[in-house]
């Protein structure tokens, strides 16, 4: 699977993937997916909000038949701009991968079991991150959806109509959600959590099952994301010529927005959360004009809801004190997977090992479905820097097989 | 001349010009150009870097039976991003109006005369300004301009292809240079020397010749471009993700860029020079993405190349400590225009009015041909607020007007 899917959207200058939502590479994404499936005998059904869902077994009949969902994993293939190879599209591979071994152990499904590819997970074309399960969820309304406009100024519906979709079709959409009886998320972990002993130490239950270690935190459980959220901050300049405008004459926009950089890492710091000034729009963006406005976008997260509330408004302060504008564009509190769920999952993938509870700073689509109140859960897999949104992620292969084996494991003791 | 060319290029949005060397918007200006000769009779006869002549007269043969060339006044139609509307045309569209001026009166011209459109001044498409009258010159070889890339990648010899010109006919023209006896290019002036009295008092005649203000500042004479220079700034960070990326852990790019941006400010501000990051490109420019990698562009001048050599050099060890990277771009010593020319046409305009005498912190082809030995000078009319370099850009027809009829007093002394 991976041979074929590496090529797909890979920046050569870079290394990193451009894989965003509803462009040629994110159609070249579906149409392998849609591959995989087939070769597998399942059956293909995509959501309003264009979800594709690999099913073995008639999930409409189970759902008539019982009132009971059925059991979906998988992840997103869509990228960050020059992201990895992982994030995402290896929650995808191991869903089929699993579905594999399932079968190779002779089990037969009592609830049908599905891989999904959900859209739009990173919001790097469109700006909100997990704008498809949002979406299905009710989450985001449909009308800010297809308002969203990418860095072109193509709206979401405009993107849709140009993939060949119809915009009155996308939406929020009780069917689909009801298929959905639990949702298991495999990630690659995006920090050092599981990276070297001494963190892993932290994370170590006690006391520790007897013979633990067999995957030496290869593998971990999620048990929530922290709260997290995105503005805009607008700081205003005047054009003029670079050459004949004496200092003391200027009002330069991109001294606020190195003002403002700074600002963020210190309130960051002070309150013990993480904050990121990640994309810079300049105008005009002349080497010869001074900055008539700068536009940054900041991301900050935390364990503690308080913490990060009181770093935006220090920003946000700050912002005002220099004549800009902050605009929240999105904010999720502190988002617990489902208990049981993770709960159950923890005890079929623990057996004798010592399997760590892990929580993220990372957003997933698994946290929007838990929320909604689909029974969601997650199992992440060790990146040993750390390093994610980067060319530079990485998961040994055999910790990616590790994955599978937990996820397999999951899969069987939720379908038999 | 205005009604027709305001539209062209005009962003909507902004309200500010988007003409670069070689797109659509500049062959619309080049038609427009021909399209002013051809009314007037004028011959049209281009360079090899696609400078346009409009010529009233015979120049070869009167080159060939004088050896002088004629007397050529023009300016640049292209602009920076969401630039002035004056900023180049007016110097184009002077030009014509002091062409008509003279035949009013009846002059008969014992000089060839032309008006010129010269390419590429203001660099805001492949980074180098002034690039036509460099190559022109040999200031700039051909091959370094051939190979300088825009935004998107593409090569200036590519962009010449696109256009339908051959880079291989590209390069240094001492034949067209030989046409040019004298060049006196009119300009907006860029900065607030003549916007204001307080500062108009300072540049006064002393003493002021009787009756003087009769034209109150309207215009000036060049005297010499600043020393300026431009420099790429590279920043190295460590792609990671905004979430899950302890503030320990981080190499950010972004950071660097804010301390450095400060960093210019301080230095130019201590040794009396004007600096700016005018253009920032950030990699990957995702919102939950680390910065790996931000490149800034610097444009530093100031009436003393010391003090301007110093401020460089100080944010340049500024930037090494950050582990950082500088380049010079381009580096020009200041540029006095030719005196001789300069005195002439000091004294044609100055009769009994107070004309001031102006150097200036900006740019210009003028500059570029003096260096080469073409004899040039400048005409600057006056600019109320001193913005340029954007929408903002603001001359008085009435100021206007008095460029007009001062050009027209230039030429008619230069050719009769």
């Amino acid at each position: 699977m991976w041979s074929d899917l590496l090529p797909i959207g890979r920046d050569d200058g870079t290394g990193g993937y451009r894989r965003y939502a509803w462009t040629r590479e994110d159609a070249t994404l579906r149409e392998w997916f849609v591959g995989e499936a087939h070769a597998r005998g399942l059956d293909v059904v995509e959501d309003r909000v264009g979800n594709q869902y690999a099913w073995w077994g008639d999930v409409d009949a189970h759902v008539a038949a019982t009132g009971q969902g059925g059991v979906v994993t998988g992840s997103h293939l869509d990228s960050v701009p020059d992201g990895g190879a992982f994030d995402g599209p290896l929650g995808v591979v191991s869903g089929f991968a699993a579905v594999d071994a399932l079968r190779t152990k002779g089990i037969t499904p009592a609830r049908p079991v599905a891989v999904a590819n959900v859209v739009d997970e990173e919001g790097a074309r469109f700006g909100v991150a997990c704008a498809g399960s949002r979406v299905l969820t009710g989450a985001m309304t449909t009308e800010r959806a297809l308002g969203l406009a990418d860095a072109d100024g193509v709206s979401m519906a405009q993107a849709l109509r140009s993939s060949g979709r119809d915009p009155q079709e996308y939406g929020a959409d009780e069917d689909a959600l009801r298929r959905i009886g639990a949702f298991v998320e495999l990630h690659v972990e995006q920090g050092q959590a599981l990276g070297d002993a001494d963190r892993l130490a932290r994370l170590r239950l006690d006391p520790a099952p007897a013979g633990s270690d067999a995957w030496g935190g290869a593998v971990a459980v999620g048990t929530s994301i922290h709260p997290h959220g995105r503005w805009r901050i607008d700081l205003p300049g005047l054009a003029d010529h670079a050459g004949t405008t004496a200092l003391a004459d200027r009002s330069d926009a991109m001294l606020l927005a190195a003002e403002v950089t700074l600002a963020v890492r210190a309130a960051a710091d002070r309150h013990g959360c993480v904050a990121t000034v990640g994309r810079v729009e300049v105008t005009p963006n002349g080497i010869n004009a001074i900055p008539s406005h700068v536009r940054l976008w900041l991301d900050t997260r935390g364990a503690d809801t308080a913490a990060v509330r009181a770093s935006v408004a220090e920003i946000s302060a700050r912002v005002a004190d220099l004549g800009g504008r902050v605009a929240e564009q999105s904010w999720t509190d502190d988002t617990p997977f489902t208990a049981d769920l993770t709960s159950r999952i923890h005890t079929a993938v623990r057996g004798d090992r010592d399997v760590p509870l892990l929580s993220t700073g990372a957003g997933h689509d698994a946290g929007v479905l838990a929320t909604a109140g689909i029974p969601s859960a997650m199992l992440f897999v060790r990146n040993p820097t750390g390093v994610s949104h980067s060319p530079a992620e990485f998961a040994e292969e055999s910790d990616c097989i590790t994955g599978v084996d937990a996820l397999t494991t999951v899969l069987e003791d939720l379908v038999t």
